[in-house]
């Protein structure tokens, strides 16, 4: 029997503003692309970046896709989360707190019919928490843990992690914190999946079983027991994509 | 019947290390005030900083008290780490990783005697994550969740939570992730307790009804509903041991 094709569509964007451009500005021909002929998305605002609102998040992001003529509802404004997003035609997951994100997507009991409208070959993207999300885990998240969610399990979309708004260390810093890398490498002490550091307008393209990174910089890229690595929008990174 | 006067007496690092001073070294005095003619405490390596062991990590502090006259054993050498919490004269949890410190702390059942001990009035000292989970909840750790502890409550020795190795915003940056103060006010949307930052080189100093801070810098608290404050060393901040 033949294994089916895997169809899986997804724009996993490091984060929505970069320094000097507006709103999903700089991604805008990625998400162009991604989403094809499709005329609307559904927007899931539950990460409430600065703790805005539902609505006001929604608004937000529906000027953006308006100005890219798709039609944006929220996820919010449905009277079933789960319905909507089986009707979904394509999902936009936006940034904030990712663990407030998290614990509302296992509240709304919309993990498990994200993962399958995914599977079918529901364009999805995210930004920033909403990249997050789509790891294996939120283990890598750079933000505080605000709330409680049930687990640090996230929709796996991806076999990996990621770490978005990937820092490198400031070379004049006294500050005694840990630096991004010492993070990524304590938590690959206790877990075992690849974590890719994701900058600042760097963004995962995967079709299928192809992944590919786009935008101006290169990753950098964290195996378990090997030195970080960097990785070129022209180099072949699709070996993340094997189950680890 | 006359109330019990309060025991307490803690003393909570922001960091272990300042920029250009040995380990413990910015804090020696206020530790020796603070363990006054005792000459043993017992040391929780658990937050493992960088991923090194627990005899390695406590080999590092032993090193720090021996220099001062005082014996240090690891809790991880005791064959019951409630009995050894139970005997200590003193005790020291270390910096590292927040989540992994408080999975630990309940793994091994030593939420409870802390407190109990703490209460009794056993001098409590603590850096970074050893300081984070002094407060309320580990809410406002800088730290990756790199495990999943089975609760966010922390040891509640002070009723609010603290932000160890407090950051300002940088004037310069051109990074879109969020300030430390953005997040903190994130987390005020959902949670009412105040947040001590505080800055690398400050302490704060408990003696039962009183709270001091100490160190060069002022601490930055934030309190739900409130534009942030500063508070220098000299001001009185013992209103933030009123219960919330």
């Amino acid at each position: 029997m033949k294994k089916a094709l895997p169809k899986k569509d997804i724009l996993l964007i490091s984060t929505s503003t970069t320094h000097g451009t507006g709103y999903l500005e700089h991604c805008q021909n990625e998400i162009k692309e991604l989403l094809g002929d499709r005329k609307s998305i559904l927007f899931i605002p539950y990460a409430r970046p600065g703790g805005i609102s539902h609505t006001d998040y929604s608004a937000k992001a529906r000027e953006a896709f308006e100005a890219m003529g798709i039609r944006l509802s929220g996820v919010h404004e449905a009277e079933n989360a789960v319905a909507a997003v089986e009707q979904a035609e394509a999902v936009f997951i936006g940034g904030g707190n990712t663990f407030l994100l998290l614990r509302q997507l296992y509240a709304n009991k919309i993990i498990e019919p994200l993962q399958k409208r995914v599977e079918q070959g529901m364009p999805y993207m995210g930004t920033s928490a909403g990249t997050n999300v789509a790891g294996k885990t939120i283990g890598t998240t750079n933000d505080m843990p605000i709330v409680f969610p049930k687990s640090f399990d996230a929709l796996q979309l991806v076999p990996f992690n990621i770490n978005p708004h990937y820092l490198d260390p400031l070379p004049d810093s006294t500050h005694m914190g840990e630096t991004r890398e010492t993070r990524i490498q304590e938590f690959h002490v206790h877990n075992r999946q690849p974590v890719v550091g994701l900058r600042e307008g760097s963004m995962l393209r995967i079709k299928g079983e192809k992944i590919n990174l786009l935008g101006p910089h290169s990753a950098r890229i964290f195996l378990q027991g090997k030195l970080a690595m960097e990785f070129k929008p022209t180099d072949d990174i699709s070996f993340l994509l094997e189950a680890y």
